[in-house]
């Protein structure tokens, strides 16, 4: 007998139909004589549609408190409605809330921490045999305010539900099949990604991979925890990510499009320039990334191109607009509708000529980079949009993703 | 400085626009320098497809608790997004669920009874000033599920709320103007009733008037408390309801259309036949109304009319056909869609010939009754639902109600 979570996506939980999909593979892991607890998330659109209308009452998003209260009402629904399926199907079970379960968090709203997960009383229903449902997404402060865990905050609900039973695994079901070298919808020949490390699944889901999410994978990582995406509605033996699995030279292909990037002439030499931009835009929040620094046609300047997200996009032109910054540099080029391309792999660190290819093969393409970072595991690069089919194309080409070695 | 319970109904909390709607009346009152406690109802339209979606997966309405989870999810929507409504408009709010604020009910899940109302938290927030939103409908059990109150359930959360922060009133915000002499819809001159006596009101909602739940009213009467009943979407004084009050000879015609009829024929007197059948429908928690008992023409016999709602009107049949209680008559009658008419009002326990105006005034309509009922504040009759207009009509003629006199 083993403990297992089971979290079900948005669009795996979309109307009863789907629930009943759900409940079928419930009830196949309770016959194999496993303790079961589920993860939902809210019903596809349902999220959305809630946004929307929030969008409307309150455009700058101040009021988080209330959004997450509003939102949390999603996973809530679905909780209800797969417990009645199982139930109707001769099975124990019974639905669990952020607060019921006693998930507590901290009080950062929208974006809240998980600071513990599951109550004893959770745990006892489990080993009394009865399905334990638990609403994603969401847990409560210790002033038992309702928060969100953010994006992909039911898949960091499942994994630290997992971590906190001690769960023999965590399985995802979702709407594709599993991890793939590449997105399938641009390189038809991108194969399903059968055992996959979690240090590579983690640069997978950082770098733009949407199966799963990157805080997620690291909490798994953190605790040392299998995890398993697979496909609610294809049969199928989908991914699984494990520590201890074998490690791809190149596992996969990973793209973002979200981004911006900021390019600054003219930067004085030695006076701590980029030093004092990257400070002032940490105090405003702003992440940013992929980083390229080069001597200007005038070698008593510098160049500094970086990516931000386009969420910061305005923020960020807003912050270097700021007289102290301003002058600092001599002009400023803002560009919206940019994307990140990873190669992920853990074959990059020992691997000579790696970066190489990398760079070679979108230079044949014709794909021109504006800047470039790089981790163990990573390697990425700045391009436009539309050039993102592309490269992801040639990249998979590149490193043999289309055929099965290693 | 009043302390003041707003509710506002489904229909006044359709969408933004009637949220926004909503906030004026708030800010007016907290303006005007009230304390206010605000209870909201689900979105209209919401908890009926809600109810659609889970008597497809629970057509037998088992699994209640979980229905509750499901259900509980409309109020808290909208509590979250009116607060947002009022925090952008620079008032100070928040939002509690019935679990936040301490709202603890019996575990009767669908139609749970509360057994306190609000927590020290929640009354402290009031008194710093915060309009505090509640959500109705909903409370929880000890054991921390979450309990919904059943129909009219966020009248009721919002006079126990008034009841337990000792609100000097409790406004109750709905689709229509007030409490009316009879449905306008059938009697184009039935006028607003200004002024009512909590105990008319029990008998008018009791007896199908709509714009107030029953339970809400009951509990008002029993804790003194003040009611208003008003348009969200239209200026006018609306209806007091109070005890105080002035009462009126008759205050108006209620009706109800989800009757059902039972008539038995051939009981033999002096064997307790009559007390053995209500015995055993008080067992299968049946309630029957509108008894008329009468001798047959074999005079060792006795004929039985009796009333029930219409969602008994199966379990009635199947109960009297059980072997012990079918013995005990000749011949059963059973009839859907029938209502129940009545004259509401404090004179008719005072005034000769009320009862003779009320059965001839229906006579003269060609209006058949079934079955009669009287209370010291009404006279109901049973009739076919297609004659519920007319003898709307005739009674409201009858008893001069389109005339401003009492």
């Amino acid at each position: 007998m083993a403990r297992i979570v089971m979290k079900f996506g948005g669009t795996s939980t979309a109307d009863n139909d789907c629930l009943r999909i759900c409940a079928g593979h419930i009830a196949r892991e309770v016959k194999a004589g496993h303790q079961v607890a589920v993860v939902v998330s809210a019903p596809a659109g349902m999220t959305n549609e809630l946004g929307a209308r929030m969008a409307k009452l309150d455009p700058d998003h101040q009021h988080k408190d209330e959004s997450d209260l509003v939102l949390s009402s999603g996973e809530q629904i679905n909780a209800g409605l797969l417990v009645m399926v199982l139930r109707q199907m001769g099975y124990k079970a019974r639905s669990w809330t952020g607060w019921q379960a006693g998930l507590i968090t901290d009080d950062n709203h929208g974006q809240a921490r998980l600071k513990t997960a599951a109550s004893q009383q959770f745990c006892d229903d489990l080993d009394r045999g009865n399905i334990a449902v638990l609403t994603g997404f969401q847990g409560v402060t210790i002033a038992g305010k309702i928060t969100t865990l953010g994006r992909g905050g039911s898949d960091v609900s499942a994994v630290a539900l997992a971590a906190a039973i001690a769960a023999d695994r965590c399985d995802i079901y979702t709407d594709v099949d599993g991890v793939f070298t590449a997105d399938p919808s641009i390189v038809p020949e991108a194969r399903l990604i059968p055992r996959l490390s979690a240090s590579e699944m983690l640069e997978m889901a950082s770098n733009g991979a949407k199966v799963l999410h990157s805080r997620a994978v690291e909490l798994a990582l953190a605790e040392n925890l299998d995890l398993r995406v697979t496909s609610t509605f294809k049969e199928g033996p989908g991914t699984e990510i494990s520590e201890g699995l074998e490690d791809h030279l190149v596992s996969g292909i990973a793209y973002s499009r979200d981004q911006s990037r900021v390019s600054l002439t003219g930067l004085k030499r030695g006076i701590g320039a980029a030093q004092k931009i990257f400070a002032e835009l940490a105090v405003a929040g702003i992440n940013s990334d992929l980083l390229a620094l080069g001597p200007a046609s005038d070698l008593t300047m510098f160049n500094l191109v970086f990516a931000t997200s386009r969420q910061d996009h305005g923020p960020v032109v807003e912050c270097l607009r700021q007289r102290q910054l301003a002058d600092l540099y001599k002009t400023m080029d803002a560009k919206e509708n940019m994307a990140r391309i990873s190669v992920v792999g853990l074959g990059l660190r020992s691997q000579y000529g790696m970066a190489d290819r990398f760079f070679s093969s979108l230079a044949s393409a014709g794909i021109i980079i504006d800047a470039v970072a790089t981790s163990e595991l990573r390697i990425s690069a700045l391009i436009t949009n539309e050039q993102v089919e592309n490269a992801v194309r040639a990249l998979h080409f590149a490193f043999a993703l289309d055929r099965n070695s290693k």
